[in-house]
């Protein structure tokens, strides 16, 4: 199995923003313990970021046919994009939703996601330990499906 | 005259995409219809797509002065998008808006459009077809203004 | 084939009714040269005008089982009647839903519409040509059905 | 005791129009066993449809002085008239607003009724059997009163 | 000048119709005080009251190029009818909107009027003695314009 | 055929309680009279109260496999239990909402039902009657069924 | 009898201010009219002009026991003063609200007003006709009163 | 350290009821596996469920000073019970909030939750997974605070 | 006369719980200092807590005919508890509510109360204080009543 | 000690005003029987009402340095007046809400304080026995913490 | 050139004043700044601040065709009051709205104007260097037009 | 100091976009005058413009460490894109937002601001002025905070 890991805006910042509320672990140090996890489980784990919402679409576009589950924190676009939401379910490809902070305890603009009611589950407010527990969510809901 | 296709976010997997949704076309065959629909009126028909907000508008940028109409399916960002409203109004060119899809028929965060209000006219829900009523709306206005 | 054109209240003005806002065109004229253009296509198309909403249910309800396709013009009872929604469903022949202006650019309790979500498709704002419009793209739908 | 029964729009169709929503009962056959209930209990039942509002009204205006309960099933204008309420309050007769269908159930224009608040009782979702249910709540509404 | 004076759903039980809320006199009483008053005043008085919303639109159209001015009390209309709305302003003539109970003390219902933003002026409250201070009303706006 | 009755908080007071309202029958009396017409129809009927939101959704499980309908008149938790709802709809068993007054007619938090959407029907409005009239209707519900 | 003729905040520029909104007379010219018509009637009436909310209060406690009724155009205060209305009330003096331009048609936030539904009658839009159209509805109300 | 898992109204149902939402496990089976679960980090896991409110308040207050962290899936209290909430906060022990199924993707008045904005964090959807996912969420954040 | 003092849910914790936002004062000390300043009015005081809404109701019924006044610091039970209004509504004794923190301070959804609109008078965010004041309130009451 | 207290708009006519709402004490009597109860405690009680909001600012102002409390009847200023609040809290003086009448129960523009959320407490409902409630509850509040 | 500079409610204690929000400095110094800054400019400032509302208007309209230019802080009447917005647009003198904090950082109830739509423009948020920025926008804007 | 001006979407065409609204100087001046400003103050001061959110939200963090203020007039961007102000507040620059237009004049969308309650001030309305405005009030809040 292949995953696919999608960050969205300013994640790239990670470890250097706000740590009090993100934490202290940069993105680079979660990818690849992300990836070292899917190892054991022999899954091959792709990482993308970006700060162009144009640039996430086309990586999920990419995924299409070679992709069986995607991982996404979709940062500031979870709660604006549409075009986003559009690209995940024209790839029909099933996908998890995380956040490092708990958006229900964040401004109300955050409390609506445009990705939520067509994922498989949601992981929210865990730091980075949602990155792994969204893996194994992912993980176990594919396994089941088989 | 001279025309503008302008297709939003997703569009290139027209098709491939939901067929049941947005029928069995692909892009490149409507642009292709439209295109020689377009040549037998006497009009040069130029065909954008992104996936990409800025793409777009520096698309509709670079037609002011040699573009006397748009076409636009907008996608996604007709619900989001107030930049690209400002990019069609900056441009000060007459402009379609239009779906394959009814979006009246779908979730309700697609019932509101930033582009409609100062639309030429708008087309939903023919499929494929859509495109070719919305040429020749936006053929019958220029015509008749002149 | 056999269409039903169906007007709305005050659409009996038209041509005398604030001509910037619907044209200069009248009823009649509307309807005659669609006739011309149905004739063309080998279908009949019957024509039906009044300011009452129970007049309008009657006509469709009589068109039951002899009727394949429906064009409406509602006018103002677009976003009021319930009845008439209820009168197509009942009815059930697809309909096409056209307003000769542009409702989004008008009065905000002009933006909803009881009819859209059902329709086939919609068609705003192009004028008289709006009806060719309707016309055409109601067409294409049910030859592309058979 | 005399009574009126009230038909509102689309109910003509009855039997014909979406059976799996509203029963394949017609609409004679429901007023004909409607008026056997009622001769059983000794009163007279008229009964009366139109897809007219206004002829709605003047039937009811027409029952003052001589009705001493209506029934009234007023389709989709239970959401929408006013002036049929208007009508009910000004004849001063009691009336139990009745549904085929679960109106909770269907869209969200469906849940408002301008009727329900003065209307002695209100019976929903038991098809034919509303006529029923909503005449025994009137008759023992009425004879209670005495 | 010829004035028309519309009466609206319900009206014509004025007198019988909760007297405690709408008064004791009659409409053709109201009327028949009303055209006397115009004569003093030398004009020519209409009047026209129905329950038929499309009867109302009829009438309107009728007076095109004929009435100087309308007094209209739609009754329940005034909150429900955008096509009467319509009808008054494709006729383009002057009209001012009247009820007989004060409906800023009533339902919230009747708190919204699609009559009176294009009104000259409103007289609500006054029982029958409003339809004598919306003629003066109206007939003091027509002399000031000439 | 078993049928349970349901009846929530402060309907032990019935009879006791605001009797313009809700009649001066008591809740000992309702169900006797109740229990009579379920027997003659071949119905066994079991009946049960509680102030405890807790033991009615235990009694409704409790009659999971065993109750082929259930009447319930839920009192104010209608407006505020969503685990209520959740408990008829894991039951699995046709329920019939009812009132003894009419919900409409009073305040507007009594005006939102977290049970109708998924009711059989509804009855309100008839005091002591509603539950009678809503036993026939779930008995003719279920006999059509077979 | 002794009426009280109130005018609110910005009243006093009448004549000076947007004349194509309010009109060209100024308001020395409009109380002097209606002291004038007041007269004829037998009727003493007092003017009073304040742009502070308190010195209207104080202005109408003062009239408490010698004033018959109120003309009240309080201008702006109409949509924000809750003490004006309490005013008012507490003083127990039948009063008519007035406003020379038609408010529906302006901002939203002038069409709220919290003395409506307290008042004998309402009369917006003539101008400085309203004046003597709310004296005139006034003195009506209470001579039919006596 | 010490858990408790906390099961609000009909989650006793899990695996008979509709197993395509909520899955085909028991409440016993996915507290056993959990136990175990928790027996190999070193954990004692407490289990609690009740239909009761007032139960499910009473068992966390018995909690206070003994337990170190909670697993709550509220069911349908997660949407109504402003006293849970306050039952958790005066406990002041951190919880994280679990749904099998993904509420986002249901009824809206599910989207609401009143323990969300000060749970350390949240998981839904992933079946009876969401319970081991949480188990180690929370455990990763208490050893972190260490 | 006799007083019941109801505390409805996590008020058992007084003391423990959040002593910055509720005092350091025990239920326990609240209760005995309440009673003792009731022997000297010559006032029995009853008191009674629980977490259970199902209890709290069972308690007021009790009370019928035996008590009265109530004095109710509901807890969260005040905005969600349409059944506790019910209780105290149908009990038909006067009761003031009571708050020790300031609820207009918190959070949006405790600003909303079912009981208040139905209240002798309100207390709220003087700590234990408000526990006297109201009890004054009540008592001033109930003896001018007299 | 010195107290301060602030009576708003038309509180002046207590006594006179609706008596069945404010109870038959004038302001005078209920400032003196206040004041007494201030001397007994030791504490200075100034009192000030006023009509103009401006002037109730001005007292408040004039108070800084030299008051230690506040009680304050703002009357309708408690629903619309933002600077009243910025006045108090410019002042930093702790201050109580009272209200004679319990405005929860009174029209919904009544329902909102802009003076509430900052106020030591809040009593409403007691009529002239609010001032004393309202005088002990700040004089316990500002004796606990010193 | 003339300026007016306006003060609204409770500005006469800046300095005093949550010096953490709105900075140290008195208004006195405030106006003396902006006077020396005016006079270099060959302006004339005229300052004035009132708590009375109707007294800023009466100095807004005593500017009248003797000021060129309003700078206005109109704190708390920002929000609340329309009757100073008619002041401003009677007087017909160009204004610019200024606020010390950032209004759109604190409560919600100051995130709306009835001065903004209708400004030149708005400065908020740079605490006393507000004053001079609206003042030099001011000017730049006069010096423009002429 | 070193300060970057930030402009978004469609504000390279200033000068050729609709000049009535914007202003004739293209970005070019604009960016030109203030670089000369800034030079006169000893700050250098770095442009850019993009259509591109992503590019938007690359050169702010490029700007972290080197950068001591933005100033930032995001277009259209300003009311939709939450990613720029996560940008902006991960950045941990201080900010000044700023308009050429007033947003509060034109279309109801354009009132919402998500980076206005994080600046330190606003500017809008003045035109190319609004540049130099902000960038002295940017400049005087980092002056004063050392």
């Amino acid at each position: 199995m292949r995953f696919l890991l999608i960050n969205g805006p300013n994640l790239n910042l990670l470890g250097q923003r706000e740590p009090s509320l993100y934490g202290a672990e940069t993105l680079e140090v979660i990818e690849a313990d992300l990836k070292e996890m899917a190892l054991k489980e022999g899954i091959q784990l792709d990482c993308f970021q970006s700060n162009f919402e144009g640039a996430l679409i086309d990586r999920i576009h990419a995924g299409i046919g070679g992709v069986d589950g995607i991982l996404i924190n979709a940062g500031a676009f979870t709660h604006t994009s549409i075009a986003l939401r559009d690209a995940l379910l024209s790839a029909d490809i099933p996908y998890v939703e995380l956040h490092l902070s708990n958006t229900s305890a964040r401004e109300s603009f955050r409390h609506q996601s445009f990705l939520a009611d067509r994922a498989v589950g949601i992981v929210t407010g865990f730091g980075a330990m949602s990155y792994q527990l969204a893996f194994q969510g992912l993980l176990a809901h594919l396994r089941k499906k088989r």
